[in-house]
């Protein structure tokens, strides 16, 4: 089976690391390929860069020429989960609740633990969304920008395990979660430190998609996430892309049915 | 004082009604802009036209010309309007939430009637972000399509007048809130038939505007508004907007300061 | 328009600053009258002066002998306004949920700072029954009783600005509140000093009702707010007032119509 | 041991009425007075005959000349218990609550059956207040007014039955509470016919009186309801009534003190 | 009237001391009977030991030999109560409910003191459970084991009195309950330490047993309580209890009944 | 890795049929092992069941003479999955939990339909317990017992269509899921008839404990699921199983934990 893990900013070096950190968690015969947004911002730190995010995501989808069977959006507490859920036909992951959902099963209560503060508001957006928020006793800010867990790793790894001890000691969590897709790759070293277990929201999420591509499981196509009504769309200078959505997404569909279907 | 009123979808005839709506609202001495986007759905009806109206509107705002007091967002239930916040110095109003807000002044528990069933869990998960969510007892489906309104207005007016009854019935409503912008030329006509007050969300957004220009309050910008970070942006093809966010917001928000100065 | 500004206590000096208040808000054209209760506590700091409150401003609303459009409740946290709303046709504003209302819109969390420890489930209380409680992150005491915003509005302003920061930084709130009539003439100055937006629940209250009157706009009377039933009362000695309420309330009702219509 | 149960109307017969039942209901040795609010409404079915109720209901006990040892509050869904707390050193029980604590342990989820539509609204309020609500599922309304209880006891008990019954059967209600004073006498045949228990809330509250003073608690004075500060009341016609709150509450305190200590 | 209070563990000398309290806190007339399950653990303070304690406590009321009214299970934060109330038809009192409701009619808002930190867990769980966890601040362990109470009861006294002080402070509890069946034998002392009251759950649940008894009430059987369905049960090999349910279940509901009656 | 299922009742050909189940759903090189307690009720239908099966599923797991990777409790609303994770070192997954979690990421609101309208209220509170409420719409009945799911396949697949059907008309649920391990088998046809996707528990749990096991996640051991006290267990007469628990626990442990590693 084919999973696109789709980072949600411009910055190559991080789809690296996100696809390495989904192919360790991924099962044999698993095909992960990374994807990476043809425009919007070199790291997701807020509500304008998400909104990009969310569009630049589903652009990047669209664009991919050949089947898959699921799609992961690589981004912690970002906008745009449900439009590519309409779009698709093939299970559609977001990190956020991914890292969530698994860490329920792990312990009562958890924390995330993220980059800055501002971003903790739209994690804490995206659970209550997800129905994934009462178990959930904090969002905790490590103080680390995005590109400075690729910069500065050793640093970003310090703040963290120091965030996820106080998320355990204050606020009683009893799991962790890493709430930043560029988190992945310091997952191993933080879990060693910790005093309880670490979820990467990628690695839950390569898993989840595994999960349901295994019981062909997929999208409900009844009503929040029926496909799009016929309509014109105009004015979108991204021609392959999410503008020629209505007539698109049919074919995608078509495309990834049978990929689907080959799982 | 100036408010841009920007409808999310490209359907210029219908912003015209919402501008003329707005016009109506107002108080003496304001002056409404209504503003298309130049990209998007002709009519937002789903999460992947919500997410391209979400871009669409910040893109019209960055690329009006002059100074403004306050922005309105006028789609019913779209995503987007932590995007403008964060974006503006000035006030944003979503309808959604102005809506909901005025409406439970006015009695102790609120329906919306909506257009199409697909669109009810884009508006409840406004009003649960928004936490206006807990007086709402039903968001309830008229039927009909975003395009409909003007094409047939007077089924329209059956349609809603129906569900707006059903609402105070069954769901025990006291109030009724129009849930979607292009709703709002019709307000007066269904206000007429239905036993309760009857919101308009583009109304109660313009008299909320004047209110928060009139106070000298703005958007806080502590955390989850605050300017966005110096970022690179790359690949938007759209230059003079949302884009150039990083730059372009600061020159936004020194022109939106004056005039706001001046409300 | 005319709107009827009613402290909750009897202290006249305190009528008169919120009266200042609420004409510094007001629009052009709109006419503040501030009223007195004839009875009850010179300052509400408690559920036994609150109960006193709540008839004491019906009975001043109507003993009033002249027309009006709406009627603000200028008591932070106080029993009553569900009363006043049954008993009239125009709009009526509670402070305690303008100040929240307007809140909403300026930031995703907010904190009230209100006067006395004593006074906080009283406010935590109404917020929860109007359902505006979820975005309040704390209702934080400044300290000083009612009577000492007058007394000594320096030290005022230094507690309300201390909670103010609290509130900011450890609880995470983006916009204040300030929890009491009182208060207002201090608005300005602890504006100033915060680093966030400051509302005024009496100014905020003065939009509102202008807002709500501007758009013809006043509470349901299909259950909740219906008009009370013919009833006996007895034994109620102030005559011209609450307890004549069932013949009354309805020249009330008539007298405050035209009055509405002509907003 | 003396318990006060107060109805909240002047309606001298439906006082007798719940005195009986109080009595009723009582252990061996414990006497129940039953009193009536000097002033108010005769029967209270809506918010300002509730308000007024609140403060006849404190004015009624206030003027008592004996000792006691506990307040019944005989009337569902009315303001006012808070008042009492503050007042007094004796346990202060609200009928609402005391039916909907014991129905809590006799199912998993509860229905209260009241009069008039337009009090639903009132009874959901004081059990949101109270904490109670989450296992409530319903109030029904029969539509029999309070005082045609009185009148027609056997066209009450066919609609109260009627709307229990339909509480079990759609509102999975595994227990009823009867939501209205003037139910108490009813409650013996509604029992008989209902397939599942029916709580009185005046029977309820009497049992829970009596546990809290035969335990030695009472209402905690720390905060929500410690004694009223020292103020100036002023305009309140009725002599040895409420408005000489602030000295009198303190000897009603010491008189209920050793009343309660003897209890 | 006769009530078995059952405890939790198997430790003989806190049956014993759960009784005397019990007996201290009963009415005149009412018998208490002290029952130890016949297997489990010394002490409950985690989730297993809590599941056998579940069954114990069946076990040794279906092996009661006499009639009784109603049974109390004394453990704070055990599993079993649903059974029980499915397997009887007298009245079932949970402590950790019976608590929490009387501490609901003493103060707005009531924190829970437990023993260890492991055990926190399980009792909050059974106040969301049971619908009373709204008004519960908090959940506090003293770090006292449930056998250190008898070991060292002043080491306790001081544990859970700071505990309680802190509660107050910074949970602004205005309640103490004390959250452990074998801490009722402290209450005295720690109730005269405190300056807010504090609530035994054994001795509420007496009381409350007593007025559901003395009311005439009992578990409702509709749904959630209704007798079990004919069964084959194999395997269990505790002949003369909880494995003969479904016929055993019959007798004492029918020994049950008359006993309820003669209440 | 090998994956202990383990029915909640004593019947033989329902752990078989969970078990044929539960290897369909699992990937190649997972050992489905199916367990059968050795003492409690043919089927689990209502609390006392429930709680024996809460004990046998721990008997019977601590029995299992081998080394085992994880364990499902194949009961849908039953007891006992949290001594089950204090007891064992290796992940536990619930059935109920695992249906609700995929569910979520298939639609945004899901349905379960189970057997008999008396395990509705034991599936609500372990969803509410769980944190997985807020996206359920609805539980409901088919009316089928457990044992008529075998007895008669084809009237419990229209008894459960039907109501699937219902579900996503009348309460918008967008995926259904089956609310009873022995439905498993009717999975595949329930889900050919139904219109929105069939989550079936069994197969859910398998796919979550591989994942889980694949990333070498297992419950934290800080606070709710730490290893039990030692403690004095007594009058057990199940010698090789919970009994022993304070030792066996910590040899269950070792033998798990290597196997753990080897997944």
């Amino acid at each position: 089976m084919r999973i696109l893990v789709v980072n949600v900013n411009t910055t190559e070096s991080m789809t690296e690391g996100i696809a390495r950190v989904a192919r360790q968690a991924a099962s044999a015969g698993t095909e992960i390929i990374g994807l990476t947004p043809e425009f919007g911002a070199e790291s997701c730190e807020g509500n304008v860069e998400s909104h990009l995010a969310a569009l630049g995501v589903m652009d990047a989808v669209m664009k991919y020429p050949g089947e898959f069977d699921a799609v992961i959006q690589a981004g912690y507490g970002e906008h745009g989960r449900e439009g590519l859920q309409e779009m698709l036909d093939v299970p559609v992951i977001d990190i956020t609740e991914a890292g969530a959902a698994l860490a329920m099963f792990l312990g009562r209560r958890f924390s995330v633990v993220t980059t800055l503060d501002r971003t903790v508001p739209l994690i804490e957006d995206r659970l209550l969304l997800a129905g994934l928020d009462s178990h959930c006793v904090s969002v905790r800010a490590s103080g680390m920008a995005v590109l400075e867990l690729e910069e500065d790793p050793q640093a970003a790894i310090e703040a963290i395990t120091d965030q996820a001890a106080e998320a355990v000691d204050r606020d009683r969590a009893e799991v962790i979660v890493l709430g930043c897709g560029g988190m992945a790759e310091l997952g191993e070293t933080i879990t060693r430190r910790a005093s309880v277990p670490v979820v990467d929201g990628v690695a839950a999420a390569v898993r989840l998609a595994e999960s349901l591509i295994g019981l062909g499981l997929s999208t409900s196509k009844v009503r929040t996430y029926a496909p799009a009504r016929e309509k014109k769309l105009s004015g979108w200078p991204l021609g392959q892309s999410v503008s020629a959505e209505s007539s698109v997404a049919g074919s995608a569909s078509t495309a990834a049915g049978p990929a689907a279907g080959s799982g």
